[in-house]
């Protein structure tokens, strides 16, 4: 097989179908976000980022800049080590208990992205609690499922956000099987919030473990910027709390919140924890210092709400449907990927 | 079940095996390497670190630091997107660039740590070439190792390190199913170095891609600091090269670098490369100038071999026995784990 003529065939049916990708080579520019300068064929012209998900800013905010210039100058470039061979350094332990704090939790643990804190975490328990069969919202991201498809364990997917067809799905099981339910908060596509009250009773009913993914919702919501779950009261009630550092925290990085039990379980057998470089302190230090930060400063989540409900005005007043939701994702369903690579097109040049 | 009862009697037969991680709280000092503060139940002493990865103190040099400063000042904390999402950055595009010229490649991809590019790489080569059939080094890397179950294609182990049993496992297969040969440059154990034209001897006479992790070697062989493939002028050989900028370079991230169609290929069907937050600009800046600078200063490999020349003689003098190799991996077999762990505690003690 001529391996170079196969990806070029594949390449020509992602062009067919509008779904080649092409990258936009931007600097962001701090001090002036959602600015940045697009670099096109040897040229550079300013342009305005639709689509971060730096959606507070952070990553701009000059108290993180700050954390992360010391650190660095303190510390180094990175943390010459995983978390077990010298890799482990103050500012990762600090900012373990500061989300473990956030979330009402016992333990933190920190993994290099959000997409690895899913595809490690959820893939360890599902691996290595015996047994254990995975119940999954149709909906959840392609981290989870690479976590759940790499554990080898069951999976059964229950209808999105719908606590009646989890139930029957839980009902199906024996009682002594170890069972998981995962799930997210707010959906990133359509922008709609899980029930999470009703698919906690769901769970407990059961039994089951839940796994709870606020990667959309962290920082945004509840009293100190923790989430869907604080907001409505329900750490309690949620055996796993996933999020990241790289949306409203303005980073990189993700992490689960649990008992200390768990979060030792996850430490002790993940690959995806332990058999990787740490995240360079400099970067745990920026997380904390945005953590801490959106704990008490309340003005850039009023800030967003007021700018989602502008937008939607904005999209009402030139007559751009866009779908309903409680949460600040604004859906507009283009529903042809020819015609949405243009308007982002259009959007990028004018 | 009681899941968290279910943790505890896990940890308890960790402890007894010796095999329980305690992690060492550190903060690493800048302009001290290898010394760095140990934070132990509220006190602080110094101690010296011995197993860093950052084996050339790059995590510390001034020109790296700099730049990522500079880059911190310019464009943020973050990417604020995914790689598709806005989050490409111009150090990201200049970084791949340097990479691709490191590794005499048309082209390079980058990724979120070293093991996400070979769980990343290696599983969407094995799972979207129709039929692949990977050939894997019996002691390859964990994230080798995940990528190919990820990829639910069939794997055949070869012995280590041995052209004539790969050679005998790649006759037993279809002429024209597609295979993949993976394997590493230097393995971190026992610091031995592959047979690498050998091994792609072999590959070629099958019509095989071949896969080579060069984490372990990386900045400290071949003339501008590749590694071993390009000191042993292999490097059309090898379909794709897999590296780390975490140990060598000092910051974290992986790579592939490969011909431009892989790359893409990779790029264009790779949930763990495209759903993830890119890599911080600044530490692509960081890793871009560590890059350049190993590229034509060769003080800190000079150093280096003459350093592992130094343990080696030591080692010698008071009788500890280590194994031979030709890496600068210095690898002394303990051989029992509870052993194993009071010799490091008296590391870090005294």
């Amino acid at each position: 097989m001529n391996c170079e003529a196969y990806f070029c065939e594949r390449f020509e049916e992602l062009r067919k179908e509008g779904r080649y990708r092409v990258f936009a080579d931007l600097e962001r520019e701090v001090g002036g976000f959602p600015r940045a300068t697009l670099h096109c064929r040897g040229e550079k012209k300013q342009v305005t980022v639709w689509c971060s998900n730096d959606y507070l800013g952070m990553g701009q905010h000059p108290a993180i800049l700050a954390a992360m210039h010391e650190a660095l100058d303190r510390c180094g470039a990175g943390a010459g080590g995983t978390r077990n061979i010298s890799g482990t350094n103050h500012y990762h332990v600090m900012l373990e208990r500061e989300l473990a704090d956030l979330h009402d939790k016992e333990d933190a643990l920190l993994f290099t992205s959000g997409y690895v804190s899913n595809w490690a975490a959820l893939g360890t328990l599902a691996s290595c609690i015996p047994g254990c069969v995975v119940l999954s919202d149709a909906l959840n991201h392609a981290s989870m499922i690479e976590g759940m498809r790499g554990s080898r364990a069951p999976v059964r997917i229950f209808a999105h956000n719908d606590p009646a067809d989890l139930a029957r799905k839980l009902a199906e099981l024996d009682r002594d099987t170890p069972k998981l339910v995962a799930f997210e908060s707010v959906y990133s596509m359509d922008g709609d919030i899980a029930p999470i009250a009703e698919l906690c009773d769901a769970a407990e009913a059961y039994g089951a473990l839940t796994y709870l993914d606020e990667v959309h919702a962290v920082g945004l919501y509840g009293r100190h910027g923790g989430r869907i779950a604080a907001q409505q009261g329900l750490s309690d009630r949620l055996s796993v709390i996933e999020g990241t550092l790289a949306k409203r925290f303005g980073g990189v990085g993700g992490y689960i919140a649990a008992s200390a039990a768990l979060c030792d379980f996850v430490r002790s057998y993940s690959s995806g924890f332990f058999f990787t470089t740490a995240l360079p302190p400099h970067v745990a230090a920026g997380a904390l210092a945005s953590v801490r930060y959106l704990k008490s400063s309340f003005v850039e989540r009023d800030n967003m709400q007021g700018r989602v409900a502008l937008l939607r005005r904005w999209l009402d007043d030139v007559g751009v449907p866009h779908l309903r939701n409680p949460s600040h994702i604004v859906p507009v369903m283009v529903g042809d990927a020819d015609l949405c690579k243009h308007i982002s097109d259009v959007l990028l040049d004018k």
